[in-house]
């Protein structure tokens, strides 16, 4: 099949090249793959991909991504606990989910702050967890933002504006990866982890 | 998000999981990248994979995939120019293709003889090279199947087969690296593979 406009292999790479880690080659492979898929099965696929984005929309309380007004963890009252963990995005929601031990509600900021790359509090949702530590009852808000460097910036930057509410704010600890080698261990973490050590 | 049967992004990783090469982590990256995108950009991708595969099938003389019932170079009276060119699947026509220098017809065989996997000369488009052989005026057979056992098996299958009809039978030179794969090599070295070709 020779490439052009109206061509579909290319313009099934193209759209595949778009996404993020899928180069013009990854993106081709794909591309000839799924021209050797059953029609079911591209159907499935391509349905997945554009129901599940047209269902999605913003839990109207933490930002997660919904099918209905409220995620469901918002809309089970259990969570209610006065708990609000903060993170980055929504997969960062999923990644905690995952473990099962969190019992309390997100709030999910959709960035974090970045001066150099223009991203200020005001493009973050920052405004909106302090409208909800008024409207809700909030006993803790722990900072979950990753531990880089503009992670740590934006938990600084919210517990520097939400101490003075009286709010306990907490912040996850570093420390060695759980079943990870100590030897494989940086020594930032090692410190950390030395540092945040508790007794027995 | 919590992981379910009617959560859009478990569905949307589900799917691109199946796609090759693309892991449960990566699936469930994609499937957040996806939902973030706009919606305009999420139907266009939806409608390239499904569109796109809609619109193909195979072409009636060669086996590359088409959107009529010729491939456009089967379309091309120009490219009949006695010189059959044999590959494994359409993406090494794709990659012959890149290099702009052959100017003849190709056949697809959909694979390569492989009794481990218990694909034989049946399984694969043999038979209908024959047919062509004897419908067409055919000068020349190019064996452009992999350097790699199953490629070189075929090749030696097909020669076999060839040989004694008359016709010129041969094979691209080892310019391709031994041992790699037809799609990733450089137009250089495919051009050299073709130039350097020898009778069998």
């Amino acid at each position: 099949m020779t490439e052009g406009n109206g061509d579909p292999i290319a313009r099934m790479t193209l759209e595949l090249s778009r996404l993020p880690g899928i180069g013009q080659k990854s993106a081709q492979r794909l591309a000839y793959h799924i021209a050797s898929l059953p029609l079911d099965q591209v159907k499935e696929l391509a349905a997945a991909l554009w129901q599940g984005r047209k269902a999605l929309r913003f839990c109207a309380r933490c930002g997660n991504y919904s099918q209905e007004e409220y995620c469901p963890v918002c809309a089970d009252e259990e969570r209610h606990n006065g708990q609000i963990c903060v993170v980055r995005d929504a997969r960062d929601v999923a990644a905690i989910e995952r473990m099962r031990d969190y019992k309390g509600l997100y709030h999910v900021l959709g960035g974090t702050l970045s001066p150099m790359n223009g991203v200020g509090p005001e493009d973050i949702r920052i405004k909106e967890l302090l409208q909800r530590l008024s409207a809700e009852t909030v006993t803790e808000v722990i900072l979950a933002t990753n531990p880089d460097i503009e992670g740590e910036a934006t938990a600084a930057y919210i517990a520097r504006l939400i101490k003075p509410l009286g709010v306990k704010v907490s912040r996850i600890s570093y420390g060695v990866p759980v079943g990870s080698d100590l030897e494989y261990a940086d020594e930032v973490t090692l410190a950390k982890a030395m540092e945040g050590r508790r007794e027995l």
